[in-house]
């Protein structure tokens, strides 16, 4: 038991249930290391959403509301934290979900179908097809989903898909904590948060969205500045450390 | 397989080296949480031994020098990512080793002590006593080693026990990747790099060291002002990022 007056009460919570998840095999052993990488860097930002993360949450909000089939991909990782507000998210979007693992068995795929059903999500079910040219299992997508989606949001991804979904033309949303990581720079948009927070955000901006503002978001966004923005939030935090 | 030429070759080697200590029951869940925060912390500073580290690195190893009673605590994954470093600093240093775990149990115990033995260390033994006024297990000390070192050597520590070593008037020198810890900020002295790069740079200092160096160093050091120095590293590489 965590005492709840620890000064990293809530920190430890969230990694004591993804610990579990990983006993159960939701989470890869792996998907803990991910994770812990991006505690440090929500710690740098203060583990609060930013001025730039909110505003890349409404970028985010409008490519969604312009897609023409997103698709929301889930892990490990993304359900053992965020599942709620994955179900959420499709709730209001109208999106697709399907599961997509770097780390792919059919056990793995059913529970965390399972954790996303229980909070009342729908996931796209099939068989899996090679439709992105990598050589490991995130290469294996639904056909009818992410095979066929004009839009990927891909919270807490790997580098090397976003990456060849962009090759093929995809517009990529991820969420990551790091603005430094190959998936933030190479993706269409990188919302630079915690996931928990992050898709109420983007839900929030999805909510009020009209097709105008989508229009001038879209049109008017530079994921390179925004990521410059994150980069910047974490050396102001860093320097009140140097006062 | 990981593909040699991947960016992130080693630090994806060492991962899978942890995900597989972690099966085997060496690292705990939680372990692997921690290593993907240093990871994090170390991709800020550039995957490399500052100067500050170096500097801090040779205050240590001045400690260790004068200490009549020096210990070095081993965990999991320090086992696991460094059990030949910890050999080695103890063959030149003339250290204590004691294994000493927050997720305490006699199968991990004489595991990390296995690890650590096949790598020529000499680990001590005995019953443990609640040495240290903490409430979890990282309480049990051996009497004959860190519950009567004036010096203890902790790789990796979490801050509670960093905090009530101190508070017993021990001299803690931690290494730590995060100059921003608790851990950091209240050990006597906090050598921010990654652990298989520090220790060997721990062992050189040592033995070149003289008592006349060791007293200048122990005398003149400031270990907020290291720690700062750790963190202005930080700023000026992400800066670079800014440009």
């Amino acid at each position: 038991m965590i005492p709840p007056d620890h000064p990293r009460y809530r920190s430890l919570v969230i990694r004591e249930r993804l610990a579990r998840c990983a006993r159960e095999g939701v989470v890869a052993l792996e998907g803990l290391t991910a994770h812990g990488r991006a505690e440090a860097f929500d710690y740098l930002i203060g583990e609060r959403s930013t001025a730039s993360a909110r505003e890349a949450a409404r970028v985010a909000a409008a490519l969604v509301y312009q897609a023409r089939h997103p698709v929301l991909s889930v892990n490990g990782n993304t359900a053992a934290l965020a599942a709620a507000e994955c179900a959420l998210f499709q709730e209001v979007t109208g999106c697709d979900i399907e599961v997509n693992l770097f780390h792919r068995t059919e056990e793995r795929i059913t529970r965390i179908t399972r954790i996303l059903e229980d909070e009342g999500a729908t996931v796209l079910k099939g068989t899996p097809e090679r439709c992105i040219p990598l050589q490991h299992d995130r290469a294996l997508c639904l056909p009818h989903g992410i095979g066929s989606a004009d839009l990927v949001l891909v919270p807490l991804e790997d580098g090397d898909r976003c990456e060849a979904l962009r090759e093929m033309g995809r517009t990529v949303v991820t969420i990551d904590l790091n603005p430094l990581s190959r998936t933030a720079r190479k993706a269409s948009l990188t919302v630079v948060d915690e996931l928990t927070r992050a898709l109420p955000l983007i839900v929030e901006a999805y909510r009020g969205m009209s097709p105008a503002e989508a229009d001038t978001l879209v049109s008017g966004y530079d994921n390179t500045y925004l990521l410059k923005a994150a980069i910047a939030e974490i050396v102001r935090e860093l320097s009140r450390a140097l006062d």
